[in-house]
């Protein structure tokens, strides 16, 4: 851990991984979602456009989807490495993750201009099936809690590549 | 019926809800979809932009929640103008609707440049809550399959506006 645990699990994936709307260091229009461990909860901040609102002062609900999705697989690919042994940016090219089912209850109002905060909570519920809970707080609050239910990767999707 | 029921219900609200990053026709960087009614269900269709990629060759899940999360609500007020007795572009300002709740699975991997259409089915489970299953398909090919819960947007909702 120590020094490695700083690092985000989206700097260290292969290129071809790299593109995802929400998360991909290489999608230049992007959110670029970064997850990173905090003991064994994961953690990730981010501070919405102006544009993502609902109606002016508050953001819209299709951002903290995107972002607590994002933020579950990306939790759910950590989990995985850690347990093969490495934290990111060690060992092999880590897993990645797809999303089987998303599921967001929306708490309260989220409201716009402070960075929001996401913490995943992560269980394994299969060898290739890791559930991971999130709590989004836009400063103390807590605006929305999502589950997401996180697979690996199946080889086919990346074959179906155009 | 007849001519009205082309009207989307997103060109009818209020400038004040018209901000939404996902729906509001006033948000310019946004999605803008749009729903109409189609007979008893409703429809949305939706071109995602390249930059939609979770990886090449495919939409991310974010933006499949997104879209089906404000064709949700879109659905809902509808459904509750319809109602009251008026279609889109009748009678007084439609109701605007708020998501309580998103969930959605993913069934199959949704490729992009083509169109997505997404087909809402609504039930009233309370008169100030509404279920709108949103099932969303890639040509003939069904993706994903979403159900939100749709509350009548709070007064305090617009109270707490900046």
């Amino acid at each position: 851990m120590g020094e490695k645990a700083t690092i985000a699990i989206q700097d260290t994936y292969d290129e071809k991984y790299s593109w995802c709307y929400g998360c991909g260091r290489l999608n230049e229009q992007g959110l670029q979602i970064k997850t990173r461990w905090e003991g064994e909860k994961t953690k990730t901040t981010y501070l919405p456009r102006p544009e993502h609102m609902a109606i002016p002062g508050f953001v819209y609900g299709g951002l903290i989807a995107s972002i607590i999705d994002c933020h579950g697989t990306a939790s759910a690919a950590m989990a995985l490495h850690r347990k093969n042994g490495f934290e990111p940016g060690e060992g092999p090219e880590p897993p990645r993750f797809v999303t089987a089912s998303l599921n967001i209850d929306y708490v309260k109002p989220t409201p716009q201009d402070v960075p929001l905060t996401l913490i995943g909570t992560i269980e394994e519920i299969h060898p290739k099936k890791w559930r991971v809970i999130t709590e989004l707080f836009a400063q103390d609050t807590r605006c929305a809690r999502g589950e997401v239910i996180a697979a690996v990767m199946p080889k086919t999707f990346m074959k179906s590549e155009n």
